[in-house]
């Protein structure tokens, strides 16, 4: 069973195919850009692009695509969580949130699986935005984004056991292995 | 000379109708929500999207996006300007830009015209971010938006002959009714 993952980032094809071998999967890298459409969900911005892609790309592949979510933010980031990350960063985050008692989060992960059908599979963690960033682990909002007292940059490893990504993935893994 | 403007705004419609004619351009109003490619750029965004909107609408036709953007955010709210409005709005920004010394800002506006060819026009004006909101007339980030020591919001009808949006439109019907 081989399945194609496009994505321009080689540390998620190399996360993703990590826990595919858990399930007896290969998985492909097809090394590629790829347009996303502005939409209002993860959900959405996924859909469409895995049928957008069809049509220069052969089925069976997926794609990933996650943010960070929060609450008193109304989900900012949200969908455009990478673009919020790359011009005010976690500073920017931190700013904003000063002051803000209701400090719930969450970091959610879709995956769109194109197989001539699409099907799409979602895993999300809930947590805080803390006050300050701490660790050095991960990347992105890692450093702020709490969970269980620690933030996702301070777990290590730990963190690939109960991310929102790990999550999705073991949710497609195991519809993939019964269902190919 | 009549040419479709796609825009599913009413507001944006009118602004744009009464521009053209006094170039004697009518324009035909196509309500329509369409899809919006992601992008770093305006320019790139509208480009894509008329050629998609291509597949579904046969030119000629155009549409027209706008955005704020901040030099000491890297030009953040930028292309997700309106995401970024309905979610943080004009207390986030301030919030952001609280003892920020660089205030500079500037509204851009883009017209992608499809006539078979893809062409695109911009206006831009430049002036900064105000400490506080400011004003009662036009939407968005129009009250935090100040040029010549005036917000948007504070100059009335008067805006609407020096914004971003009137400098794109004069661009665009000008060529226009010069090539059509």
């Amino acid at each position: 069973m081989k399945i194609k993952f496009v994505t321009s980032n080689k540390g998620k094809f190399d996360e993703f195919n990590r826990i595919a071998k858990e399930y007896g999967i290969k998985i492909e890298w097809v090394r590629l850009e790829y347009l996303e459409p502005q939409g209002d969900s993860l959900e959405f911005v996924a859909k469409k692009s895995v049928e957008m892609l069809a049509e220069s790309l052969d089925p069976p592949f997926f794609i990933e695509d996650s943010g960070l979510f929060i609450k008193a933010l109304k989900g900012f980031p949200g969908v455009y969580s990478s673009y919020v990350f790359k011009t005010i960063g976690n500073e920017g985050i931190l700013k904003l949130m000063k002051d803000v008692e209701d400090r719930e989060a969450k970091f959610v992960c879709v995956i769109a699986y194109n197989d001539g059908d699409v099907h799409v599979f979602k895993g999300e963690v809930i947590g805080r935005i803390a006050h300050e960033m701490r660790g050095d682990f991960g990347f992105g909002y890692d450093p702020i984004f709490e969970y269980n007292g620690r933030t996702f940059a301070e777990m290590g490893e730990e963190k690939n056991l109960i991310s929102h990504r790990r999550r999705a993935a073991d949710e497609f893994f195991s519809w993939l292995a019964k269902n190919f």
